[in-house]
């Protein structure tokens, strides 16, 4: 059995954005020689998400208008977490419908994804630096 | 460390709907020899989900009516990602409600289920061919 | 490749209420004697969540407030789950926003966690005996 660890490192200079990061990931597999197995990929900050759709510029602002209405920003007061300093409540909850991680199978050396499977990273509360765990466990 | 992977097909005649797959995976794990481990199972679309939850048929209707709260079919021009041939924004978000994937441990060569648990395979657009994803990894 | 299985327990005086289970995970990794591999930790029960977030006191009555407002307990009739004996078509809804499950890597013998990542348990129907699902594999 062999495992491998690789941290992806982001700055986004907005508060919310999205990063197609499949390829970075199956670089890791690549880079890990593992051939069959699975890949977790998590999030390790608690307001951003690692999860699965398309590659779909509409569908990606569908995702943020619909995430608005559950869990919206505004008012600051809204949430109890909110405080002087802190601003965030709606990244937390925003991050939770969207996933914290995913796990996806390898096979052949190759992520096993369906044909329109991406793996995207998303940015709840930004203009700072947050990372991305894969971890690798195979033969 | 042995792996072994299995699709499952699915052909829902209608928009939405549940399937129990349980047993289909429970075979999987079976036919892998796999006493010890973990089990993968990921829809390979991304507007259906895996996930788990009781075989009770009040509470699939609530399901159901939940979720079309929560993220509606109607009206199409709601969403950006809806155009005049493609009107599956809606199966894109309760998807993400429902989850991607579920992993499922295994022990004694059986899947390590409490006592209502049930995997389903949830169909947000149908009519169509579509696959699970079963990875199981272990000894 | 070692697997190593342990069961939690709870029985929370209340319908709902958090428990912090990372140190109790980190626990049963230092038992397992595994360096590098996985860690799945499920709800065994159908109406409680296993989930990452903050240890934060009023991020946690956000929560609170906020599922009750996307999954509603009241009234027990908006449900065609619930019945005279049973009446918590709610829990298994809120526990659905929330997962069933997490997977955590395991490195250098440790919980690979970021900063602010705790586990925790969260419980939607309480009042009796509950249990969540360690099941770890590596080398």
């Amino acid at each position: 059995m062999v495992t491998y660890r690789k941290e992806l490192w982001f700055h986004l200079n907005k508060r919310r954005g999205l990063v197609n990061i499949t390829e970075a990931i199956s670089e890791a597999v690549t880079e890990s020689g593992i051939k069959e197995g699975l890949v977790l990929a998590n999030a390790m900050n608690i307001t951003a998400s690692v999860f699965i759709n398309s590659v779909e510029e509409g569908l990606h602002e569908d995702f943020e208008k619909w995430l608005e209405e559950l869990a919206p920003e505004l008012p600051y007061e809204r949430y109890r977490h909110n405080t002087e300093k802190e601003k965030n409540a709606d990244a937390h909850l925003k991050r939770t419908i969207m996933g914290r991680e995913t796990v996806v199978a390898i096979t052949g050396g190759k992520l096993d994804l369906g044909p329109w499977e991406q793996i995207f990273y998303y940015e709840f509360d930004g203009l700072r630096d947050k990372r991305v765990l894969i971890k690798i466990i195979g033969s």
